[in-house]
């Protein structure tokens, strides 16, 4: 958590969704700092609300919840939804009809900003040794990248025709540190995580622009100029966590998927409809 | 039809979706001459099969018909779903639902290429004074552009991990003739329809590919030079029909969204989930 | 003049500026098929008005008298000013008051559409080696080509700020025939030229546009793809000139900047303040 | 004022237009490190001359001073003419008229460098969320800026046939201090402007550069890696403004074209002719 | 042979090298039509020399040969050297050390341009759902490509440096018809080729150009917009040999790479040192 | 040498060619840290082998020695051949037959990357003026450059042919400290060419790659962000050095070319075949 709020700005009511979920977690206190209430929802318990916070149970694939989740929201950190490669049907329900239903209700309920969790699976089979923009086409890897694909489209219909803004964060591995090789290029820490949210919540116009969200990791295959204007700079690296990584995998296997393209092992999991 | 049909190749069985739909019926005789077998589908009846044609009827939502569809078959012409802006239930079940049905029997079945038509509406929210090519990122005029965009990206991923292949045809207007000012632009006649299909079913290699589906109209705007390796070359254009729809429709309204936009009429189509 | 106009399209009251110059008599009779009332001017004398003209003198350096051309007019064909390099002060009045008194006229007068006569020496610095698009970024080569870059950005401002729409024509060699070596490859037809002008006044949505104005010669070194939404296709072109153009002209000299750059002689005649 | 001058070059005679201007006044102290004598000049006194300077009292519209002016003089930094948004006639006089002065003077008395204080209003009608380089096309936002990008390409005319040099600064919001939150992007320190005009006067190279002049601020929309040559390396930011400005402006009207486009008021102010 | 030579330009001495080998023996009768003297150069005999025709045989490697070659030439047309997959050392030895010797002569002679017949195998590891411009990076697929590509950068060194003209043709399939597949994307028949070399022979200035040589075919990798100021205008195509090539070659196997990359089967001879 | 090697990561058998020459005996300390033996190779004595070293005195255009050479290693740091400008033959001997004989030998034997020194001198001659990335189509500026540009596309085709990995460093000035004002663009430290080939060395998949080899200087020509997938930061500048060398050369000739373009004096040093 931030020692200092990047910005006094506050927000009257912010919706976090998945706030039970592993970066739900970890946002439910850091975001309260920037909202007067932080209204969090998940499908399933989240436990007791704290002082500031409403908590509220919704699935994303029921039409109605998600219209009373946005009743009165000012703006949205969208965490929820499926959040890795799984069957076809959990991520329909939850990433395809769920976002639909977001959109709609935030178009009928006056919500004027969105953060998108979408993902660096959008672009899982560009290859590591390509560097790539925000500007990249979609080359999902799976049946989840797919859907962040269609997430980004959303987002960027209802700007276009709603002028409802969207951030949509290509977010790449934040954990509380990096585990792999291939996360030593797609860090980002909580704290950076949280930097992006509050620069992608408070920059003056977004319209719809997409980031990647990442640490300013030495290795990187993405370049964010594009998305300057978002006024995002992160603060850590994963290059102190280097020589335990590198001592964990001494070796790689440059023939393996899973080594060659930006998606890691994503791109080996099989979509099965 | 065309008197001579371009290419000698033949294919065993060829399956056209939509059989039964606008261009389906156009596309019925005319795909015959590449085939030895025409599978024909929709989800309703299509009338009785003539000689070397079996009709399969389908609801492209039912995993196991589409399944039971792909059997067999070499190559398909996937003409289904839905075609026009309608309400998001429709959509997600023909052209989300649907497509990954399709695309998931195909891989299973063995089936090696697929022509897709998608659509002009994945990126009808440019102008109609901007010139774009088939590389344009999707800006997406409804659920319907969103859902052919999202077709696309899903094609993309089959290639990338499958080794599928897809030519995505973003089909302009086609129709006997243009019908009003918009389509002096996006005019695809029958004939460069059935030009542009075969060039898609025998270039020899085209992983994915994205192509505009549109006839040689003098206004146009879109640059199919990416694509030049498909093959198409259109030898129709909307510039005959010129003086009678510039009668019928003498001015135009520059503040209407619907004359702004490469989509039209499409922008205005509200969505509603 | 074209046997047939392009277009049924009838504008009620077309101005016609420099309608005493080169062009301008060329285009005087071609121009009056597609409006109501032909509305010719120039600094001194036109002639009698014909049946369907009216003639009205004025300077464009005399803001009233400007201002009392475009009472009443739907669209300008802006040929007037100075269109050859000259000392700095015929063309300040003529190419920088002049535009900024006709658009201010425009605006206040609710003109929607301008045609307006640039010029390829807006980019006059590049090499006769490069093939540039309409979105080159200016080289002036001289007063006169820095008098219609500045026209073009004055179009461009009055579209973003107040909507009024413009098409700059890069002007190449507008000639009965081509004189020289350099204009095999500028060449511009009266019959194109008419056809060039009829596209951009009937386009429906231009915003601000530029586009080379050039027949469809054999040697070129501009792209026009990205103003294919204009719909201009030229039907002539130098090609048949060639020989004769060859023998009068049977060497170059490599070392002469106006055998270097496409500007050709202009990029010597000297700018004199 | 920097504590060190960057380079220990010493130019003998410097002249600074606009010396009893905001920057002007501003860089008299500071441009004195980097010349034997600071020729100073402003079209009404500035003062008396301190040691090594020199005042020059001209009208840049009145050729025979900008002749005089500019005899004797090495370099030039030209923060002379009209700096707002104003009427036409001005903007005429000083900005059009009289960088022709200027350059016609520098031609024939042998000038080879001039760092001219071009604006970010020549591309003030580009959004807020699009980040864009020096090689952006111009979307002036007023006559100011439409002054500034004539003056640009008058610079590259220059450059092309003369071969005098300039580095054109499309300058952000040079004040002491940011004022409001569109400043936290445009924000350009003295220190960091000094740097800035010390890095064009002093490239080894530079034909016509443009690069923006902008402190290392978080959020930025503009991206000068194309003018890396120029070795500009901005130290300061508006980052530490940030609190107390949004605490004074705490919320932002998406709606208003001030706050969407990046030229921010200006892009209101009405031309007028 | 054209009927009627494109050009009346007359060349006093033009230099043929390779004219023993395929296309030079089509070329040697061509040719004659654009110059007082055809010198031919081999490094076998060629023949008696016809009117107007003198031979000279030289090895490439042999630099007194070469220097001898080049004496009173005012143009050559570069055919010679090895042009097919080869063992290193021959490739060395014509290729390499040739090209050396030859713009080192022609440096030394005041030879002012070069038609250089460079290859697509320069670009041969791209795939054939590729569409590439000149201005690709070269990927070479063997030995010879690789020194094509060698050539290239010799040519714009000769050019940058020395001021010696070059077009590099990066020629696709020159034979009387296609003979495969690939070559239905790949063909330049022989009056496009002669049609080609005219043109790079007297396009006024070409620096150092490069452009693929292809005929008007329906199916293409290569866009030569980039290179329009050469004035090639290809009058033929591959497309009434499609139906016979594709009788004979029924069928592609899309795993072998002769069949996935545009080098076709030169990217599977092995180089071998 | 860098106080603490950046990766823990150890190679087998590392081969260094060129160990006698100026960077080859700054690198031979430095890369044995990083390798278990570190085989150093020159054409001349390089003095008795420390622990941990072998050396193998071997004539890169001697086939059979270079085989020998590679036996049994994992990785080779090319440093050998021929590093300035001189006569042809010695170019071709060293940087275009011994760069065969090099990765013909890698492939024979198995080595599965290569660090490969190439030159800015690729790019010479563009212009002080532009900034270019890694993707910049060659420019050289004699036979240094021209052999340097051969060595990257052969590294092209055996990384596309045979899938042996190279990084090609385009380095800058690589000296003790910056000699002239040029190399304050150029610059870059013994420190980080040793970061810069570790980088290089360790990335996890480089397929073939092309950074500029540079410092941190505040001027630079050269943009690597189409590298940043190296994860090479450089922490050194010539920005220190500025003062005294501006101290002994306060001057520059910009007629002379030496200045202009980025190759210096190299675009200068005649070609002599």
């Amino acid at each position: 958590m931030l020692a200092q709020p990047a910005s006094p700005l506050k927000l009257n009511r912010l919706l976090l969704t998945g706030a039970a979920g592993n970066l739900g977690r970890e946002l439910r206190p850091r975001l309260k700092a920037y909202c007067e209430v932080l209204r969090l929802s998940h499908r399933s318990d989240m436990g007791a609300a704290a002082a500031g916070e409403e908590t509220f149970i919704a699935d994303l694939a029921d039409k109605d919840r998600v219209h009373a989740m946005l009743t009165g929201v000012d703006a949205v950190v969208h965490m929820g939804g499926v959040s890795t490669e799984q069957p076809w049907e959990p991520i329909l329900a939850g990433n395809i009809v769920g976002m639909v239903n977001l959109y709609e209700a935030a178009r009928q309920h006056g919500t004027k900003r969105i953060v998108f969790a979408s993902s660096n699976h959008v672009t899982g089979f560009y290859r590591q040794d390509e560097v790539i923009t925000p500007r990249a086409a979609p080359r999902p890897d799976g049946f989840y990248g797919l859907s962040k694909a269609f997430g980004e489209d959303l987002a960027q219909l209802y700007w276009d025709r709603w002028g409802i803004e969207t951030v949509s964060l290509r977010i790449g591995s934040s954990f509380s540190e990096p585990r792999d090789r291939r996360m030593l290029a797609t860090y980002l820490s909580y704290d950076d995580l949280e930097r992006l949210i509050v620069a992608a919540l408070t920059a003056p116009i977004v319209g719809h622009s997409i980031i990647y969200g990442v640490s300013d990791n030495q290795t990187s295959w993405w370049d964010n100029t594009p998305a300057k204007h978002i006024g995002y700079r992160p603060q850590d690296s994963s290059d102190g966590f280097r020589p335990a990584v590198e001592a964990r995998q001494p070796s790689i296997d440059r023939h393996d998927p899973a080594a060659l393209y930006q998606g890691g092992a994503f791109v080996k999991a099989a979509p099965h409809g």
